[in-house]
C-alpha cells in the first residue's frame, strides 16, 4: 500500500476530512491524493494558489505575513494549510511552498521548500532542501507533505499530538 | 513542443492569464500546466473542487443548477470555469467534470466527462465519452479541457470567437 493509500485509509477510518493549498507542486499534490479510488470519502478539494495574490484573495494568508516572511517561509505554509482548513470545513489542511526551478526566488536556491499541515489544535510546517530538479522537488515536496500529516496522525494515535 | 507549452506560449504572447476548476481530474489538470517553466506568467492557480460542496461553497455554482442538472453536466462545467475565471481574476477559467470511476455517478457510466471554458463573452462546454480506466479517463481529459480553450483561441485569432 502506497503513503498516498496508507494515509487516506487511516483518515477514512477516523473519519476525518482533508484539503490541500499548494504553490510549487501546483496541483500534483491534489493529483495523486485523487489518484486513489474513493478518494473523495476524504478528500473534499484544494486550492493551487500559484500566483501570490491568489494565496492573499482566496486562502486568506495576510499581505503583513508575505511582506515580512515571503512566500517561501514556514509562516506562509502554516497560513496555507489553516486558511484552506477553513475554507473547505476540513479536519486538516496540508499546504506546500517553495521553489520548484528553475530560478531562485525570493533569493531562496531551488529546493527550498516548506509543507504544512494545519489541524483543530494548530498549524505546524518543515523546512526542506530537496535535491533534483522542477520534476524532482515538486514530487519529492507532495511526498513529504503526505509524511508531515502521517507523522502528526501518528503522534495523535500515541496521544502525544 | 507539447499542446501544454503550446498554450500557454499563445496566452503569454496575448497577454492573458489562466485558471483551473477541477473535479475528476482533482489537480492533474493544473499539475500539466504547472509542469511547464514559467508557467506563473500565465496560470494564477485553481481549485480542486471535488466534494460538491466546494463547488457551491468556494465556486459559486448554484445549489439550484447542481439539483437540475447534476455536477456531471455541461452547465456544472460552464458555471464552475466561470467561478473559478472570478474568483482568480483570470481572462479565462477552464473546468473538468465527469466520472473517473471505478464506480458510475449520478446514473452516468464511467468516462462521461464535460470540460469547459468561460472567457470575457461567456462559457462553452463540451461532452465527451471516453474510454479506459480512471487514470486513463483523468489524463485525456486534461488533455481535452487543453485543446477546448485551444481551440477557442484559434477562432478568435480568425474574428470568429
Amino acid at each position: 500500500m502506497s503513503p498516498v493509500d496508507d494515509l487516506l485509509g487511516r483518515l477514512s477510518a477516523a473519519g476525518l476530512t482533508l484539503a490541500t493549498a499548494e504553490s510549487l507542486t501546483g496541483g500534483l499534490l491534489a493529483g495523486s491524493l485523487t489518484s486513489v479510488p474513493g478518494a473523495s470519502r476524504v478528500f473534499l478539494g484544494g486550492v493551487v494558489a500559484y500566483a501570490t495574490d491568489v494565496k492573499q484573495s482566496v486562502l486568506g494568508v495576510p499581505a503583513s505575513l508575505l511582506e515580512r516572511h515571503g512566500a517561501v517561509s514556514g509562516e506562509c505554509a502554516e497560513a496555507m494549510a489553516t486558511g484552506v482548513r477553513e475554507l473547505l470545513g476540513a479536519s486538516f489542511g496540508i499546504s506546500t511552498t517553495g521553489v520548484a526551478g528553475p530560478d531562485e526566488q525570493e533569493g531562496r536556491p531551488v529546493g527550498t521548500v516548506w509543507v504544512g499541515v494545519a489541524g483543530a489544535t494548530g498549524a505546524t510546517s518543515r523546512l526542506l532542501a530537496l535535491p533534483g530538479g522542477r520534476d524532482e522537488v515538486r514530487e519529492a515536496t507532495c511526498r513529504a507533505a503526505v509524511s508531515l500529516l502521517d507523522g502528526i496522525l501518528g503522534r495523535e494515535d500515541q496521544g502525544v499530538g
